[in-house]
This record gives C-alpha cells, structure tokens and sequence, in this order.
C-alpha cells in the first residue's frame, strides 16, 4: 500500500486543533529538520494550528521515497510541499520557511496562490552563484569545493559546514545540532541535494509570486549575503524586507527571540473572515 | 519534541484531496492494520478522502507512545483517535470501524456528535463475556485460557488463534496474514490489549449514540456471535443490521465484495450541504 505525504514527510502538527485556528507551516532548510522550529512552536502554538514536516531525505523522512531521477529540481519538493497542503485540506496558510523552503514556498504559492494567505522567508536565497551585477556569494568553484568535500569525507565535510554556517562561535553547541543533522542524512541524499539548491536560480519566477511576503534577512549569513535579501525585495511584489540583527544561516535556532518578534510583527491578524 | 497524534499512529490520507470530498475515516480491529483495508480503499478512493491510521500497539505506531499506565481501557484509544480527527480538523465523518474500533467510535462519536455523520461497525461486539441473558460468546475461563497461551508462548498462540478468527479454512492465507499482523505487536502489548478489549463491556454506553450507524454482522464469526449484532441494533437508537453471507471476524479481507455493497447501499449521499 503506498505512503501517504504525511508519512513521507513525517507530518507532526501541534498547537491548536480547534476548527477555527489558523494554520501556520513551518518548512526547515537544507541539512535542518522539523526539529529546528522548537522556539517558534512555542511561541505560535497557544494561538495557531502548527504544521511540521521533514523534507524528503531529511529528519525522519521516508528515505525509500528519495530517487536522484525524482528529485532533481526545487519542483520536486514543491510537490511533495503541496501534497502535504492537499491531504491535510489546508486553507489561507501561513508559511513560515527557511533558507531552500522559501524557494519551495514561493513556487508553491505562485501554483497556488489561493491556498497562501502570507509567507515568511528566513534566511531565503534566489540564487547562490555570482552573476554580472547579481551577488548571489559563491563561485561556481567555491560549489565544486563543496561537492567534492562532500564526497570525499562526508563526516569531515559536516564538521566543518556546520560551524561556518551556523556562525555564533560564541554558542559552539548551535553547530554542534546543525552538525548532527547534517550527518543524519544519507551522504548522498545529501549531496544531492546540495546540488540541486546551490545550482538552482529562481530569480525570474519571483515576480509570479502574489502572496504577501515576509523576508527576514541576517546581517551574517555565509550563505546569503545582504544583498540577496534586498534582490527579494525588489522582485517579489507584495514583499517586505526585514534585517535582522542575527549571526549566521539559521537565526530561528540562533536568535529566536528576535526571529519571533519580527514574525509577530507581521503575522496578519487572526481570522479575519 | 512531542509526536502529534499523526505521527503515533502513522495516519496515512489516501483517495481525493479536494475541497469538498468528504471523509472516511477506516479504523482496523485487534492483532490488524490498516492495511487491512486495502479493498475497501480500492472501492471508495475513486470519491472520499480516506483516513487510515494503526492503533498504538498495532502496525506502524509507534510503540513507544504504548504504557500499560496509559491503556487501560478503550477510552485511551477512543482519545488517540479523536486526537487524530482533532489534529486534522475532520468534518462530517464517517467512520467504517472493525472490532475493538466500533466501541471506539461509538465512543468517540457519544462524545463528539456533531463530527460524525455515519459509522459503519463491521463484527463489532460491546461485551465477549456471557452474562446471564446476554451471549456474548465466552465464559470468563476461555478468555482466561486465552490470556495464558498468549503469555506462554506468543508465536504458538497467534498462529492458533488467526485461522480460528479469520475462518475461511479454504484461503489459508488470510489466516497466514492475520497471524502475520498479530506477530507483529509486542507479545507484552498484545496481551495487554487483548485483556483490555476482552474484558470491555460497553452495554451502557450503546444508547447514547445519536449518529446513525450501520452494523454488518457475519452470519458465522467466532468472536461475535449473530446475537450480539442483534443486541446491537437493538440499543443502539439510530441504527439498521446487516447479517452478510461470511465466514470469520475479518469479512472486510475474506468477503471484500459482500462488504463493500453493504457499505455503499448505505452510505448516505455525498454532500448534501
């Protein structure tokens, strides 16, 4: 018999359950899992209705359901994203994504816009690579480094990955769990999809986007520079820009406190119909 | 991090995702899983959205949310399952239970009445033991033999006790399955649950169902003597019998057809709201 979604991608939904709360999504980032949201179900969990999930290949994913042929672009996940939305019957959904999900959000919202009611992007990125005026942050040869290390010793890879993305040197056990979650991963699952999201360019699908956004961007961020944050602005038409005062790739884990104030900030006011 | 109740019970959403399909919901019976309900799946995900799940203890739950502390009486799991419903915000249900899951629903939909539209109980029984007029089909002594051959040796007992349930000596390998799925508890668990549902006696509770229910009687299954679906239909207020043509306590696996037409001549018309 097969699998449903939410037994590929280890649905988990929390906080609220009456037929009136809103929903909220929460979509991890690469290397991450569900496990990462833990300060944000907190704080929206007395008010919303909290969906988690694991990508394909991530957390407590069903790895058996990952294939190189499936999953070779961010459609893939979108998919799989808005299978999870389809099976679960959820309407005017907030989506609170991280780093590759923004891109999966946004593809599915441009899908289907009426399903969205706002988004969030933390840490979000169009484009990695460098190109004429677009500073994406990387060289397609700092990427070919990276495959590379992931290939030859995928354990050491992550030791190092970790720190340098996570930043705050300062908390070494932030890296420590960014570490461990990278090295739950199949390494070549992982390298997959390393691939698949370092390569990935979704700077002409941003102005399809018609849901209110969000974007929440580090002043430090390895992998995405300040001025990725601003290209989202000016490209995504319903967009706010947020810069937060954050150290590294995954300022909910980091800086939560001011993650969840900058999303209270502009989460839109419950149930209006 | 807590598992939703999605995650406990490995929920599985198959058939249509619209809008306005509506809502099946199949829970299986002792020493079963879901996957008992593959041909009733078949027959009814061309229009419903189906939910499957396996009870804590059975199939793919997870079997550490199982406490002998915590399952004492159907009620535990008449809460996992409205936790089910709750998490994904089900509407105008209907249920089509097998065994232990028809006391469940009825339960349930006593405790919650305006979620369930109609429940189907397929070899459903509110009490095993005899008790003066009321033939519930074991004396105190059987079950008690029962319980001891469970203890002394699991596999002898579960490889005895499936062709003596699932009947249809002629297709031993539903018996084979059944044995197969009964293996596949904690031998601790399954006696545990075993005592709870053997020694359950919900004569009381059957009056206040006000959900309009269908009760699909074999005429020959060795843990529910015709009586009891007669006893059935007698208290239960809003509720029709049908005494099928088949052989053993799992007619929705040895007679698929029979059942699925008795389920579909009764099932009430899709969406008149």
């Amino acid at each position: 018999m097969l699998n449903s979604a939410t037994i590929r991608n280890h649905v988990n939904i929390v906080g609220q359950s009456s037929n009136t709360a809103p929903v909220l999504i929460m979509a991890h980032g690469f290397g991450s899992d569900q496990t990462a949201w833990r300060y944000l179900i907190e704080a929206f969990a007395p008010k919303y209705r909290i969906v988690l999930f694991d990508h394909v290949g991530s957390g407590k994913s069903d790895f058996n359901a990952y294939s190189p042929h499936r999953y070779k672009s961010l459609h893939s996940f979108t998919h799989d994203f808005l299978e999870i939305c389809h099976e679960l019957n959820l309407q005017q959904v907030t989506l609170i994504a991280h780093s590759v999900s923004c891109m999966v959000g946004l593809l599915a919202a441009s899908l289907e816009p009426n399903r969205f009611k706002q988004l969030f992007f933390i840490s979000a990125s169009p484009c990695y690579l460098n190109d004429r005026d677009y500073i994406g942050g990387f060289e397609q040869a700092d990427l070919d480094r990276i495959y590379a290390a992931m290939s030859s010793n995928y354990y050491a890879w992550a030791s190092g990955f970790a720190p340098l993305v996570m930043g705050n040197a300062d908390h070494p056990e932030l890296a420590v769990e960014f570490a461990k979650s990278l090295l739950a991963m199949r390494p070549d699952i992982s390298q997959a999809i390393a691939r698949i999201i370092f390569q990935s360019d979704h700077r002409a699908d941003l102005h399809k986007l018609a849901t209110p956004t969000t974007i929440i961007q580090p002043k430090h961020d390895v992998a995405v520079p300040v001025a990725v944050g601003q290209y989202l602005a000016k490209h995504i038409p319903h967009s706010n820009l947020i810069l937060t005062d954050t150290d590294g790739h995954l300022p909910h884990l980091s800086s939560p406190d001011i993650v969840i104030s900058a999303i209270a900030n502009y989460l839109q006011p419950l149930m209006l119909e």
